[in-house]
């Protein structure tokens, strides 16, 4: 998918909503617990309920992973359906992956070829020959930890190198690697401030911003210092949707949540 | 297992090789690919082949990721073969993984509980809360990204924070952490010298060495300056060793690498 696909969808369905798949099998509705693939199930049922309120899904792979190779079935289940209902959907793989060429080669392979995701989540640290196998391939999108929603994010990303924040840093160097037009960033809502930062240095890609809802962040404000003509911002909630209830109404109460979100978006992308 | 038993392990193979297996159906012998299960099949024949030479075997989750659930059953009757057939031997999962706390909890889920590794290689970028779930768990090891191998490595790890590089800000960080006992960390083998600096902050910390042989790291310059009176030491090969041979010969080879390996290691630790 092309960022101007992902614009388009935004404009169609004002919204700008990413929904997380964090699937725990302790957390969801017990009836779900006596199918063959709770999992798949679940999700199933959450994106029937939220397709036409957002624009993403995002699947978080370690709770796929955590339940070995019944979860990646889960997984690959649930991309695909997402593929073949709603092919308009941009897809992210929550992975946070990174490594040396030839294995970030083989993780880009993962999901963008075997899974078909469009897009992936990785991390910074082992720099440009890590990341750039990622960034070869054509329409697929790769979204870098910048700057986290964490607590732990202050105890690398926001130190000083020379002068500079690490994460304004990372934001720079990248914007230098080949095939960079195919980067977003991962921008945390809990820090709606530093987006202000973020956009003098990447003014057009496209944010990834976790962090909105439960773990506090302030949807207006990260609108307010983040977004740009193109919106370029894409607001992910997970527990806050997808958790709503856990009964058997539980699809239907996350549609109650992803509404809420998708009238504040539609209220925002009205006004600028 | 605990480092102790790592520990007696190098002293009775006098060995601490460590042999990473990236399986990559391009690279391996022809006559494997007519087997239901190339990618096991070659990694048990690497195992039986090399196992009394070597501590430890570091299956590399990339390179099982890319064959999607396929590759994840390789992965697991990998592990499963090692642990049921060499108990003694370490396991790593060279996973570099690292996300938010609840997340990352499902990830040590992942490759302490369902797949048994005694280790997980991970990325410190998120800081502490994204390690801290992994270094809950006793008598596992969390082996972190310090200074890798890489190109990359230079992009972001050796930047002056604060006056001091970044990897050795991650290194004097992360001792803080709680269950830091469990740590190990990750320094490439490229950059021999650097091991002075990092024993000056993780003195008795065993450290994963990557890069020794294919690219370009000295055995001796790294026992060297990075050796303690515990070894401390693990040095991985990977290409080297599983790719000796792409013919019906390939685990003789294998071994006959790995023997070198060994017998150079076993040289070092008689002189120290």
């Amino acid at each position: 998918m092309t960022t101007q696909q992902l614009y388009n969808q935004i404009q169609e369905k004002k919204s700008f909503l990413s929904v997380g798949l964090d699937v725990d099998l302790d957390k969801i509705p017990k009836h779900l617990l006596e199918l063959e693939d709770p999992i798949f199930e679940f999700n199933k049922a959450i994106i029937d309920a939220t397709h036409d309120l957002c624009v993403a899904y995002k699947p978080n792979i370690a709770f796929f992973e955590a339940y070995g190779l019944k979860g990646w079935a889960s997984l690959q289940k649930t991309i695909n359906y997402i593929n073949d209902t709603y092919p308009e959907i941009f897809t992210i793989a929550d992975a946070k992956r990174g490594d040396i060429g030839n294995t970030s080669s083989m993780y880009a392979k993962a999901f963008f070829e075997d899974l078909n995701f469009d897009s992936v989540t990785i991390a910074p640290y082992m720099g440009k020959d890590s990341v750039e196998p990622f960034l070869a391939f054509e329409n697929k999108h790769t979204i870098m930890l910048a700057l986290t929603s964490n607590e732990g994010a202050f105890d690398f990303q926001t130190l000083k190198v020379d002068g500079k924040e690490l994460y304004k840093q990372v934001l720079e160097t990248s914007k230098s690697w080949k095939n960079s037009e195919n980067l977003m960033y991962v921008v945390g809502a809990t820090k709606a401030e530093y987006f202000t930062e973020v956009r003098k240095i990447v003014p057009d890609a496209f944010l990834l911003v976790p962090g909105v809802g439960a773990q506090g962040g302030s949807l207006s404000e990260v609108c307010k210092y983040g977004m740009n003509a193109n919106v370029g911002l894409l607001i992910n909630s997970s527990r806050g949707i997808i958790y709503a209830s856990n009964g058997t109404d539980f699809a239907k109460k996350a549609r109650v949540e992803a509404l809420k979100m998708q009238q504040e978006m539609q209220q925002i992308l009205s006004e600028v």
